[in-house]
Parts: C-alpha cells; structure tokens; sequence
C-alpha cells in the first residue's frame, strides 16, 4: 500500500494530476482500513465470542497503527499541501477532502504510533475489565483502568498541542469549535434553566402517569417491535443490520451498511422504544450523507453532537411529542394488542414524558437529561485538571446527584460505572449528547419557520417532509462541513441555547401545569 | 506500515536481529490485515445488509493488496532468505515461520500482477454467470468462461513452475505434496472399493431405512439442537460464534473467534445434525491450534485435506458411528422429545446410514461422497491435459455419473453445475475433500492401536480423550507441519488408503448384511 504511495507521491512533485492520483490512494487505503476497524469494532461487543477479545485488540492496534502511519507518512504532508495552493484544479469535494484529511492528519502527527497503539490496547484491556466491575459493581477495579486512561489522554492531548488545556484538546476533537468557555457558558444556561424547572415539575400536584405502559412485554415480541420503529422512521432495512447488546450504539462501516444495536428488558416497554428511535436517528443520519462520499474521508456524521441532535431529534423531538403519539401507539399496539387497546395518544405521551430524578443517564427523561451530562462534565474537569483522580470519583458522582437531581446514589453499577465511556477512552464525549438536544431544538425550530408542518408529519406518522429537510441540510453533507457552520447555514443564524431551554420550559410546564 | 518495514529490513542488512525484528514486523502486519479480511469475508454472506456488497468489496480487494504487496514486498526476499541461512538463530516457531512465509511468498510473487487481477476478475464474472446459468439449467452460457478459467489457471501454473504439468501445480497448491500420480492410485484404489461395494449395497435385501427422522422439526429448535451439538462435540462456545447462512461453511478470525455458519431445514433434521457435527470438527480444529501460533502466519490449519479430515472425523467417523448413536439420540430427544421418544439408538444409526447413489454431492451419504469427487477429479484432469474441453463436460458427467454412481443426469443444474468451485477458479481443491475422509480413517486406527478408547469416547458422549489425541498430534501444529507429515507422526507411517477402504467396507457390509 504505502510503497504505490511513495512512487505516486515522488511523481508528483512537478505534477498536480498525480497528487491528485496520491489523494485517491490515500482514500482507498484510508477507506479499505476504516471500513475494516469499523465493521470489527462495532461487531466487537455485538457478536464475537469472549475469547476474541485480545486478537481483535491486537488486530485493532495494528490496523490502527497501519491507518496512522497511511495518513502521516511525510510525502502526505506535501500532497496536501500542495493541492491547498491549487483549489482551481480541483472539484467542491476534493477541496473538502483536503481540509478533511489536513485536519484528521494534523490530530494525529503530534502523536507517537507507539502511543497510540498502547492507547488503543489499554481500551480493550479496559472495557473488558469495565464491563466486570459494572456487574459487580465494584470501583476498585477499574478506578486504576481510570487513572491510566486520564493520563495517557492528557499525554497525547499534550503531544497534539502543548500550548492548550489537555480538556479543551479533547472538547474540540469531539465538536470542532468548542472548549471549556463554550460548554461553561452553555451549561450555566441549561442547568439555570433545567434545575428549577425540575424541581417545580417534582412537586406539582399534576404528575402524569406511566401506568398505562407498566407492566412485562414479551422480549422476543419487543424485537419484532423495534424492526417495525426503524421502518417507521423511514431507515433503508436493506442497509441496516440489528443487533443485540447491553449498551445501545449505532456504527457500521459504510452507509451501505449501518448496525444498531440495542436491547430490550421485559419490564420496561419504553426503554426499547426510544433506544431504537434514538438509534435510529443516528442511522439515518449515516445512511443519508452523499453516496458520492462513500470511498471518502468525508462520508459519516459531521461531529458527535451533530449526530446526537439527529438521534434525539428521532428519539424526542418527534418520539416523544404529542402529535407522534398516535402512529407510536399504534405500532406498539400491534405487537401488543391486549395490552394497549384501551390506551390513548394523551396517555402515552405523558406516560413518555414523566419528568422524574433518576440515577441511570441512559433511562433518563427529557427534562432530567442534561444533568446526568453536567455531572459528568464537572467530573472530567476535575481528572483532567488533576483536582481528582479516580478514587474520588464515587464521592463526587454522589455529591453531583444529590445537589442537581436530589438522588442518592445506592451504588457504582448504578454510578460512576453505569457507562463505557470512560473505559473507551473517551473523555469530552459526554458534552455532546447535551449539545446535540440543543442542536435538534434549534433545527426543530427552523425547519418550522421554513414551513414544514412538523406537527402533521408527526401526526401522520410519515416522517418523509422532516428526513428531507434534514437530509438536504445537514445528513448529504456528511464531514464536509463542521457542526456550527451546517447549523448556522440550515438555520441562518449562530447558535443559541435558547430554542433548547424555551422548548424545554413549554413543553413541561404544560405537562405539568407550571 | 510498510514504511517502518523498509526502515527495518534496511537496518537488518548487517543485523540477524533486524531480520527477525523485520520478520515480526511482517506478521503483524499479515495477521492485522488476515484478521480483518477474515471478518469481514465471513460475515460478508452471514449478517451483512444487500447494500453492503459493494463497499465491502471494494474494502475486500484493498486490503488483500495491501497483503499481497506487505509480502511480496522486495526486500522481504532478503529477510527470508538471510534467515534461512541461520537457522541456529531462530526457535523452532520462528524457522517454522520462515518457511511457511517464503512458501506463500513464492506462491504470489510467480505470477504478474496483471494476470492476477485479470483472473480475479474473471472469477467474479464467472461466478455470476454461473449462478444465473445453474438456475436455468443453462450449460452452453457457462463453458465459455469454464474453458477460460482452465487456460488462464494454466498460464498461471506455467508462470509458477513451468517444469511441472500445471495440474499437478494446483493440486500442490491446495494439498502440499499432493500430485496426479498420488491421486491416481488413491482415487483407483477407492474405485475399486466403492464400486462394487455400492452395486452389493443397492442390491442387498437389508435395506435401512430413514423413516424414524422423518417429517418435519421446529427450526427455532433446530438452532437450540445445534447449539447442543457443538457443546457435544466439546468446542470452546467462549470462542465460537454460530450465524446462519444457504451453505454452511466455518471461518473466523482467530483462534478466540472462530464462526459456524449453518442452515435448518423443517423437513430434514439430520442435514442440520451432520452439517453442525461437519462445521463443528473444522471449528475444533481452529480452536485447537497452539496459542503461540495466534499472531503469526502458523495459525490455522495445514491444509484443505487436513481440515477436511478433523469435519469429516467428527460427522462421519463419530457422528455416524453406531457407538454414539445414543448419546445423539439423547440430545436429540431433548430438543424433539415427542418425536423421538420411541426411536432406538440402532434405529437412528441405520438412518445415518442409508447409502443411496444420487446426483448431488452435498447431499451424499458417506460411501457415495467419493464417487462424485472422482467424477470431478477426472474431468479436472481432461480439461487441464486438454483432451477435452467444456464442451465435452456435461457428456462426460452423464457417463461417469453411470458409471460409477448408477445414475443418469437428467438435467445440467443438477449436474456439471452443481458447484461453484470451478466458476471461483479452484481446479484441484476437490480431490481434498475424498483424501480428508481417508486421512480421517488412518487417524482413526492410530489413536485405536495407541489405546484410545474411541467406541468407549463415543458411547459416553465424552470425547475427551479423542479431542486430547487430535489436539496433540494434528490441531496444534497449526501450519507449521505439513499434512503428510503430520500424518504420519500421528500414525507412525506413511499415507495409506487401506484404513478407509477397510473402514468403508466393514461397516457397510455389516450395515446391509452382504
């Protein structure tokens, strides 16, 4: 692979066409080795048996280390660079591919291979011993795993830029354009907002009721359910595959062939529900960016609070709105005919949207969501500044919940262990699930002001008017374009947390008769 | 990748341990990729959506030339070659990995990259066409690509070793130390066995009879009994993963994620038994190979008639074996209990074992099977010397398929285009499948003459003890030996038709009284 590059890359120092031919190769190997650790990633936690675990780490790393080294190789620089000064020469998608792969490169060569691909073994290492001491919830454990993983991200976010806050590294890696002041100032908004309105939500006398969808529900009848939401959402079934796993993702290696994975419990019919449109969101997402792209660094999401605005979109905006709740009600009640006959629309959207204090981020409502995410923003703050290290962390979790959800925390399954994040390495992650609500709300606001009858789409359960507005601003444009310019152009204006914290109000002072 | 390659094998040229640095470097990189091209090519057919083909295959043939340009890379020749002058350098594994690299490097470096992409091309063509031409029984649309496969397979065996005839080239090739002259007595010495063994078995008053499994059997407890059979068999279920496919194959990654693709069907149980029991013996063998062996290119097994011995040993010699007819009639009974309740063990052995001349190789019991790969041996032989061409085969098929089987051919999909073998290119691999089934027999009287107690194993449902002799003598030698001489370790002498065509003989004479 890299040999062909070199002969193309040494031609092409007097000759733009075979830069040109040295960008195509470095796509095909880039795609050919993405594709490979996407579809043995994703699968990973899905299907392969445990034993897999240390050969698929290893085959990882490796594949990793060769995609690194692709990218980074010395010749790349100039061809890069090169095909930056001459834009005349090239297509809209190339110039995009260029800046794409300037950027992705730049991430990188601040960062040894070897680094990087210890990095990626101690994950491994880490999720498996995460997902042990989740099920006997024990901190001890992991807390080391935690340490370990701090420190070798503020290592390479130091090799990536010396002169920046190694958090703020990580915060601009996950969402191009934001930083600590971003996210302080958004949160401030969010949690001055969410924290009163909770608590006038907890002690009104109007508490809506979740009884009507109470109860057990056959598993195997709740799967064949979830097939049917991701066909009301409008998914392409014949590029989708779905899985079962204890924590919900989307991935896939092309936008030929998106995987979700999710699960379901007996005794919590909605968990399914919104975990599938939640997933579901992020796989239409996947699916609609420009098949042009699909061979390219330009084909998947944007950014992750980009893709998490299109699965809340999916899982709230619509999932769980008022006008949505008939055609849900009747798909849930053809698989369960006895059990919701008798339910209404009005029921099930109050039984969807009780605002209630809980300890699990991933069953959390609407309203109480964004907590479970500033708490873990304050934590990563304070590990990554060195104020805590991960023997504090039991202590903080409890303090957090108690101060901003009023929940005492029983235990660490039910804690600070309750997500794999951390154990992938992934700190600066968590800020974009609240960012993306922000985005959706700022989208819901302005595909409405462009005229699209939301409120119909949604009644009617034909969802194609919102996919089409969606796919033309913001999913064909796959990376070419960062999350705050694709907003500020879909929009027409900057961001503003505003249509989020207003929708947010609306919504449950009228559930809750504020 | 191949960067740091070069930067190592450059250093090595005065260094025995940059050679070796260099031949690490090398596996890595091949186990990364293989790893990946095994994952994504098994589940390709297994769980992939329709819209992933093309991507996949794009990714498929990107990473295969990454592997083929890693290996045959030039200064990978010197590294080999250096450390095969120093053999008291190297441990046992190292020398073993030595040679079996050189030997797959020979085998790619021979034949012009051209030639290689234009007969891959071809293949995919041909593949095609062979669908579509065995659906409508058509043979005139596919022996045009027959004949061109032929030559073009012959101007690539010319190009690998123009001394030899270029079907001995290709039988090497799938069984190293195979030839013509090999086959030619095996295959006459079965013949001469088979034969006139059939003709008494056709004619004998002593009919078995299959009806105690008839009817039809739940698929979902079908899946349930299949999942039983592999833990019968004793396979590692924390390493295995069972999917469900139209033709059932074994593959897998690595020896902690090996994968069993099957089938059900309602009306046939025991396709569903001997499938599992088949794929299950290919899966242990995988399994089974030494854990030194994962990161290198000695995982796996030796050969296709290597493998095709351990399938075969675990449906045929065990599976159909009158001693563990109880113990399957138990797991049975435990999935289909109603159904089987009366059934005696003798009852279903005899219905493992009607031996019936048919026309179609899958489906053949196990004294037919070598007849219908005699049939393919042959016509192989004719079209590569030349004395026939495509045109001939289907004539050709009808007499043999007389000849020897009894039968006549009514139709082309059930004859000459039964298989795809030949639309892939792979002339030469069926002869594995007979010469598996006698390396089986002769591994069966050695582990007997060396005091395993294999009717005891059997009758128990413990096969332990036979598992502990394959593991020793044949499963963890991974490629580090050749099938030949594995054998012969295992046996304490050379290769010997006599122990299947004894095997054959005395159980089915025993079986229809002759």
């Amino acid at each position: 692979m890299a040999e062909t590059d070199v002969t193309q890359v040494n031609a092409a120092l007097s000759n733009p066409r075979a830069d040109i031919e040295a960008l195509e190769a470095l796509e095909r190997t880039l795609f050919s080795l993405g594709y490979a650790i996407d579809e043995i990633g994703s699968l990973g936690s899905v299907i392969d048996p445990p034993k897999a675990t240390e050969e698929r780490g290893e085959a990882l790393a490796e594949l990793e280390r060769a995609r690194t080294l692709a990218l980074c190789a010395p010749e790349v620089a100039g061809v890069l660079g090169r095909l930056e000064q001459c834009p005349e020469l090239l297509s809209e998608t190339q110039r995009a591919q260029v800046r794409v792969l300037s950027r992705d490169r730049d991430a990188l060569v601040g960062v040894p291979a070897d680094e990087l691909a210890a990095f990626k073994r101690l994950t491994v290492e880490a999720e498996d011993v995460w997902a042990r001491a989740k099920s006997a919830s024990d901190w001890s454990s992991f807390a080391p795993y935690l340490d370990r993983l701090v420190d070798a991200r503020r290592r390479m976010a130091e090799c990536k830029d010396p002169d920046r806050d190694p958090y703020d590294v990580w915060l601009d890696d996950f969402e191009h354009g934001s930083d600590r002041a971003f996210y302080d100032t958004f949160f401030s908004q969010v949690k001055d907002c969410v924290v009163p309105l909770l608590a006038d939500c907890v002690a009104s006398r109007n508490q809506p009721s979740r009884a009507c969808v109470e109860g057990t529900f056959d598993e195997e009848r709740q799967w064949a359910l979830a097939r049917d939401l991701v066909r009301l959402e409008g998914l392409d079934e014949q590029a989708l595959w779905v899985g079962r796993t204890e924590h919900p993702f989307t991935g896939g290696p092309s936008t030929g062939f998106v995987l979700i994975a999710s699960h379901v419990y007996p005794d919590n019919l909605l968990s399914n529900v919104f975990s599938m449109l939640h997933e579901g969101g992020h796989a239409l997402y996947e699916q609609g960016v420009d098949a042009a792209y699909r061979f390219t660094s330009l084909k998947g999401g944007t950014s992750m609070g980009m893709h998490e605005a299109q699965s809340r979109f999916f899982e709230n905006l619509i999932g769980r709105s008022e006008a949505f709740a008939a055609p849900l009600l009747e798909t849930l009640a053809k698989h369960f005919p006895g059990r919701l006959s008798r339910v209404t629309p009005r029921q099930l959207y109050l039984a969807e949207n009780c605002a209630e204090p809980g300890l699990i981020r991933t069953e959390a409502d609407e309203l109480t969501y964004p907590l479970h995410i500033i708490v873990r923003y304050e934590i990563e703050q304070l590990l990554f500044s060195g104020e805590a290290t991960a023997a504090d962390v039991p202590r903080l979790w409890a303090e957090k919940y108690d101060s901003y959800l009023g929940v005492r925390v029983p235990d660490n399954a039910r804690g600070a262990l309750q997500d794999v994040h951390w154990a992938g390495g992934d700190f600066g992650y968590f800020p974009t699930y609240a960012l993306g609500s922000a985005f959706g709300a700022q989208l819901k606001a302005a595909m409405v002001a462009q005229g699209v009858d939301f409120e119909g789409a949604c009644a009617s359960g034909d969802l194609a008017p919102i996919r089409a507005w969606l796919r033309d601003r913001i999913w064909r444009w796959g990376r070419s374009k960062d999350s705050f310019e694709l907003l500020r152009e879909a929009c027409g204006e900057v961001f503003s947390a505003r249509y989020y914290t207003d929708y947010l109000t609306e919504k449950f002072s009228a559930i809750y008769r504020l």
